[in-house]
């Protein structure tokens, strides 16, 4: 329970359809790929909705693909790209990796990121690209369109891309408005995403964006020739075709998440509001004691380096519930574990 | 026959190991993939012999991907990548998208690259990589060890990395020694591969290195955290379990390859000696109208821009019987189409 994935397993069904079309595009595996991958990206493009076809989409091996593909076409040299920490662990290793500046952005005291200070942040850095996370990891918290609308209009100055990574977006509450809806009219806007969380596909490493069409064609320019494998459309194309099946297992999965915040806030602990498939929560007088004491009973947690807080993996019912009651018995176990 | 595809269809058999493994991996899917994948990395080091084991090597999305992850470690702003072209297109291209200055060496006028010349250059231009394609593409000629060596030696000066890429190197001709075997006290020495070609699965996309374990442990450092799927695991760990059937189609190929070197001589065309999948062959004086001719019969082959000359990579029996009818019967058509 501590890299956020999925941890209900593959359905049967979805499990025999991705081998049926892995089986089919094996027999051609001593072609070359479709480049463009046509049929993955209008089957990304209508479970997206909101109006995308193709053209709008993007996919890479996994979304640190998707992510670093856009630093190459958008970063670079003497070029900067803003975050908000705590954040993602991986954009400050993205940006050094395309020799992109990060400019670390400032949340208030609670991790929260309004519009007014965002983009008032936004103005004075005036980057070249800043990536907003909704929901945020490892906060889990999803942002007001109202924050990703006012980032974009302060950084027109500096003609900001503004990617809003919404790799947990599936896990949202529900009326939780996704940035898709704001892609309209919005041409340096991006949205990625991934099928490692919502779509159970950690193991298939398939991310992917929607944007205006022209930025895709910029990261035609730095994308390698045939990125993605034959193999790896096959599979997401068998998972997609079952979505239905996938997003069920999301629903269940957000139970066991309303269940671990409602838990922790019983047993004393301070959960942050999760729009995600994980919960951070702080209050946690010794971390590493508590972070010790799950592992011996087998549940591996998060320690993200923030003092007093941990973050835990919604699983099944049975591995939230064992999360849980060793959490409460390590609670009651004396004062070195309790909130302050 | 324009982009050195391997044309045989996957065997049965390795159709079957394929879709069995990757059955087996999909069970997992919705876990992040071994991030080491030292399965694979165990099995390609057996395969390669030359008494590597698992450490000396490291793998990617294809071989570009591999070439840039060195490019990554090794290149950068500030940093220079020498190669000598003609040589494989894509090296200026994983230059620019990694912001590292490309050196364009000399060859001879035939192509050809002797050790002293490669050696005098890269002293000179004193470059942090070099790039030495052996087969070359698209000439399709094995470099002596010699070349490498000298180079080598030359590059100390500058600390130079220098990669032998060996993309081709199944189909050389019996008795072409493999860079490999110089591995042992370079430890700036690296060998690319791939299984796009001899083990056809360029759809799959897996390329591969063998170096010092120095260098896999600097290309950790700037390769993206599962990068290779567990589907892209399992597919290339089938494969090797099946290299000996896979092997006997490249015997196939190499005798379709000399036959074409035969044929072409023999219409008094002008073939690089090959040790590739594919032949370069000069002589054409009407290059367009070769390949437009060679296209209504259904046959592509690669204009490489270089005057003169075409490339055309070896298919099955009849597939070549197919491209040399055709272009007996042009050339048979008129002096717009002969050679000089």
């Amino acid at each position: 329970m501590n890299v956020n994935e999925n941890t209900h397993p593959l359905p049967a069904e979805v499990h025999r359809a991705i081998v049926e079309e892995v089986s089919a595009a094996a027999v051609g595996l001593n072609r070359y790929p479709d480049r463009e991958f046509t049929e993955l990206r209008e089957r990304l493009a209508a479970y997206l909705g909101h109006g995308l076809d193709a053209d709008n989409v993007w996919a890479a091996n996994g979304s640190n693909e998707v992510l670093q593909q856009i630093l190459q076409a958008f970063g670079g040299p003497g070029r900067t790209v803003m975050g908000f920490p705590p954040t993602y662990s991986m954009y400050p290793l993205l940006a050094s990796g395309t020799d992109t500046t990060y400019l670390a952005g400032v949340r208030s005291a609670d991790y929260g990121l309004s519009a007014i200070d965002a983009a008032a942040q936004v103005r004075e850095a005036a980057p070249n690209i800043v990536i907003l996370c909704s929901p945020n990891n490892p906060t889990g918290t999803a942002l007001g369109l109202d924050v990703v609308e006012a980032v974009y209009e302060a950084g027109k100055a500096s003609n900001a891309i503004v990617i809003v990574d919404e790799a947990y977006a599936e896990f949202a509450h529900t009326g939780t408005l996704s940035a898709l809806s704001l892609l309209p009219g919005r041409e340096r806007l991006i949205v990625s995403r991934t099928m490692s969380k919502a779509f159970a596909l950690a193991g298939a490493r398939l991310g992917y964006l929607a944007a205006a069409p022209e930025v895709a064609d910029a990261i035609r320019l730095v994308r390698l020739p045939y990125h993605l494998s034959a193999v790896t459309q096959a599979t997401a194309n068998a998972a997609l075709k079952h979505a239905d099946i996938l997003l069920a297992n999301v629903e269940a999965i957000k139970v066991q998440r309303d269940r671990i915040v409602n838990e922790l806030t019983r047993m004393g602990l301070h959960p942050a509001s999760s729009d995600s498939n994980f919960v951070f929560f702080g209050g946690v007088k010794d971390t590493k004691a508590i972070w010790n004491g799950l592992l011996e009973a087998g549940v591996i947690i998060r320690d993200v380096g923030i003092p007093g807080h941990l973050r835990v993996t919604a699983g099944t019912e049975d591995e939230t519930t064992a999360f849980l009651v060793r959490l409460e018995e390590l609670l009651d176990q004396g004062p070195h574990t309790l909130s302050s």
